[in-house]
């Protein structure tokens, strides 16, 4: 399956297999994807979140692309309830519940309509025993993980707690503009190559400094199946535009 | 002032007077009042919050006590939009708008309809900086903080930022139905006694182990405006029993 | 006594008076003095730790001015063990001896020789309940504490700790050359103010960007008691000279 | 190789082939071992720490066993300069030389003589970033890294950042005397097999409850190469005896 997979990617894209398996339709998390992490912008929380999400949305079905999102925990609920495309948490607390105020319990999350969660990302990094816990509650809660990685080895290390997703954003890129996809190929190419030896059955996504479709389709073209995509869409001046270009770029690589 | 608080203190409790005050139409957090912290209990958890949020509304209206709710920051916006009882959120996170995944922001819970914040519990505190920023923030949106604390001393240093009330949780009692009004009433008198010195418009209430009517009116008597609870009302056989006896406590406390 | 004290601020600095009350032999860290931390620059670490105390202590010595050295963990014994001035440890750990592996116990800087500890300062938060736990630990054990604070609000709060010495750093200075006590002197006049309110007992000193002799100058004559400086003199291509200048500029203010 | 390391365990044990390999007189840290974590007890702590190490050191010279000490950092140089059995720090940051206050540089314990370091105790935790800078730079500076786990699935994410060992360690058995090698030895071959499929090459050794030799003998036996120890050893009221009692089990099943 290994050989088969590599095989494929000489002629095809993998990305466009998944395409390809999607729409048989499965729901939840599929690859391939963009994931837009709303962070803490005010022009994407509470009643402007509700609005963000709604044009991911509408995108989405027109192009007929993943677009998944990414609420803050106190606006997860109200997305989801007004999407019906996959939302994720920012982040969980790797606790079962109980008397742990403040923190945020993978169950509520679920009740809330998140299909899964993003965890480890550069701004609210995660200790390795904090991570194993949470990939195995939110599986046993049937929630996907997307686990964040700044370096190619950290994201090799991670994929051994078997996620869905790995997504690779070297740190000092996040917010500029530059994308990884561009400024740090071999960052992918290494991510990629690394979590293969370690377990080839995760997903590899990439994000940092992605603006536009051309970074997108630069991401895909090295091997990834996604983007996770923050300031390029939520500081937009147009956001409904810049989350169709991206959306444009990745359908280009897998046309390609 | 100082004087003649301590003088009334004498003769009424202060939360008598406090509970005039309030009479006179005054919105949001008001002494003498009772919070119940939701942490991350199942019982308190997504529809059950806004069960339980509204037995609390219940009780507030019948009883003419002040009763607010602390819920998760996941279920904050639909029970701040089903109740109007004064919400809470846990914890916010020190920062200003912008690239904080996975945080909690202040323009969020404002926007999600709380009133102000917990912060600093017990399971999950924060640096003194952190609160000094928290406060700072929350003040300039309007917004109350309600600092806990573990020791009479660190109730007294965090007096000093000036928030709205403090609130002396002994780690070691909470969860306990030990109620720390009883088991440590010197811890109480100490916080009061200490934090007068450095902040005395700073209102004062206590948590740990609070379970019933007379854990409450020990509370009052001891020169708190207030109690915060947990457990002894979410893990109740009967939420709505467990709030109602809370507040008879209170008011017969302010009688007597 | 608050208002003696003010008194004597018109007519000498209290740092004048300090330094007359220890030529009475008092041993320990005492004001006025510099306070010189040495981070984990590896021109004050291991070996070259050592050599920096030396030139400390001969300063000291020679100027009659108090300067005290704060080391790495890992060189405090070491450092102790060379120098007859003052040794600090740059951080600690609020727990008792135990099971905390990878900890600084506070009965080990005692007993490598240090006569208190830094703690809190911007590179090494702590939260509120821990510097609690410090003091209270530190003060049984008869080792003074410096706690440093990063804004005059959280100063005052922490005062209420009743430490030795409370250090205001703005962050924002900390190894920018832009000293304090010329582009900020607002912040040490307000920590003052504020901290008096809460504690009057408590000596002030500042740093962030110190690094010359009218760096400290300015500094007591906006009523401090001392310096705490790191890059100034760690970094300098002269270290002797660094010191030399530093606690000449304190015998100046001192004089004037 | 992977397939004769197979074999190998089928006869022997890995870890006698590993001793073989030592007699040829290389230094440095090298399996089968017992390393004992001084933590932060009083028993193992200033002069305490210097004649626990020499015991350790007695019975390593006449037992030939390798016996690693990892005492406090502030007692690391003083033990390191005392003893001649290899030194280990019990924690490092994950941080270049420069402005850390407060933080343990590997600089400094290189230079003070530490051979590598515990990193990732449960006691104290990192996050999987600060795991693989830490391991990148302590390698760069020819230092060994023994990577502790709480669980298989952590030991096998860790273990690609290529440490040199990795040290199983249930949480809830550590300082119980209930030893892993006997009440969860599953967990043991979980870990072995685990981390075979990422990482062969890493050494794995294993702790938490071990406190005599027939605690060595099963972990020996279950495929480890060698033991951490803590309270075993340094609260036992003949510490020398105790370390004797481990080196025995460890020889005992090297033989066999």
């Amino acid at each position: 399956m290994f050989l088969l997979r590599s095989l494929r990617i000489g002629i095809f894209s993998t990305a466009f297999y998944r395409l390809l398996e999607i729409s048989n339709g499965m729901s939840g998390l599929k690859p391939p994807l963009i994931i837009v992490n709303f962070k803490t912008y005010m022009e994407s929380t509470g009643r402007r979140a509700v609005e963000l999400a709604r044009k991911c949305e509408k995108v989405s079905r027109e192009l007929g692309v993943n677009v998944a999102v990414a609420p803050q925990a106190v606006d997860l609920a109200r997305v989801a309830s007004e999407v019906s495309i996959p939302v994720l948490a920012q982040h969980v607390d790797p606790y079962t519940p109980g008397a742990h105020t403040g923190s945020i319990l993978i169950e509520a999350i679920k009740e809330a309509g998140a299909v899964g969660t993003l965890v480890n990302h550069s701004e609210k990094r995660l200790r390795a025993d904090e991570i194993d816990e949470i990939v195995k509650r939110a599986s046993s809660l049937g929630l996907e993980v997307v686990i964040c990685a700044n370096t190619p080895e950290v994201a090799a290390s991670l994929s051994a707690f078997n996620p869905a997703f790995i997504a690779i954003e070297p740190p000092e890129l996040i917010g500029t503009g530059k994308a990884v996809s561009k400024a740090k190929p071999e960052v992918i190419t290494d991510t990629i190559n690394l979590i293969r030896r370690v377990n080839p059955k995760v997903v590899v996504i990439c994000g940092a400094g992605i603006t536009n479709g051309f970074d997108v389709e630069a991401a895909i073209k090295l091997g990834t199946e996604g983007v996770l995509v923050a300031s390029g869409v939520v500081k937009a001046r147009d956001q409904e535009a810049a989350v169709r270009d991206l959306a444009e770029g990745l359908l280009r690589a897998l046309k390609s």
